[in-house]
């Protein structure tokens, strides 16, 4: 994948990193995400599937809905994504209908990435957005944390 | 599409379309959706995207997440989920990560429906569930809501 980053990409990747850190204080699978406006964090969230028993509660997904209300709005432009692990098909729908212009993950999901792996929801033609996306940033760190947390559990 | 009904499916279906209605009293575009566990309805939501200003806030996914409220659990498992239109990306994908074994919707939705439309993320081989799908039942009433809304604001 020829994927391009900024240089403030891997900073706010780090957060992201920390924020899936948090995670493992609830025992849910450590994804971490951050939503950056114009330079800015408004919305940073890690797995809470476990802690609230919720399916929908991923990290990209809690970090929107803080990002939307920060902003006021369900349209998050002007934004980045990041996230730890490649976004899954609810996570990646969740980013086409907010509208956020540009996605950078870390590690593949090729059991249930929607961003190239199992589906490419991102690049979907037929959608009415398709963000910018770049996929890689510290990945090794970043599948470290899940295959840590997956070792651990066997 | 051969889609197979049972006896009860269009008695919540109404009730779906009863919540597609109460999204007019906010100027939502009018979708409900209702989670039957068991035959009894553990969620019942409709759309409030302009409402709360949350991107996420599609009738499926707040359903969803007050059904699993109700059990107690991520996996939505022995349910039925009732929609008025065919579910987009992102509520295909929670709908699977939720583990639900069935679906049936109403209308189609050939600009944004992941089940089958423009994507069919519900019959995805590679994902790790699959539920039984049924689409098109009370199309008609269930289509003529959104062409109404649609209508008056042109």
């Amino acid at each position: 994948m020829a994927a391009s980053f900024f240089p403030r990409d891997e900073y706010f990747m780090r957060i992201a990193l920390r924020e899936a850190q948090a995670a493992l204080d609830h025992d849910d699978v450590p994804i971490g995400a951050v939503v950056v406006h114009e330079g800015e964090v408004i919305g940073a969230a890690h797995n809470e599937r476990e802690l609230r028993q919720d399916p929908t509660a991923h990290a990209e997904l809690l970090a929107l809905r803080e990002a939307s209300r920060a902003l006021g709005s369900w349209r998050v432009l002007d934004a980045v994504l990041y996230v730890t692990l490649e976004p899954c098909t609810m996570c990646a729908g969740a980013i086409v209908l907010a509208r956020v212009p540009r996605v950078v993950y870390g590690t593949t999901d090729p059991k249930a990435g929607a961003a190239g792996s199992v589906l490419d929801v991102l690049a979907q033609p037929r959608l009415n957005h398709r963000p910018a996306v770049a996929g890689g940033l510290l990945a090794a760190e970043c599948a470290m944390l899940l295959t840590d947390f997956f070792g651990s559990r066997r």
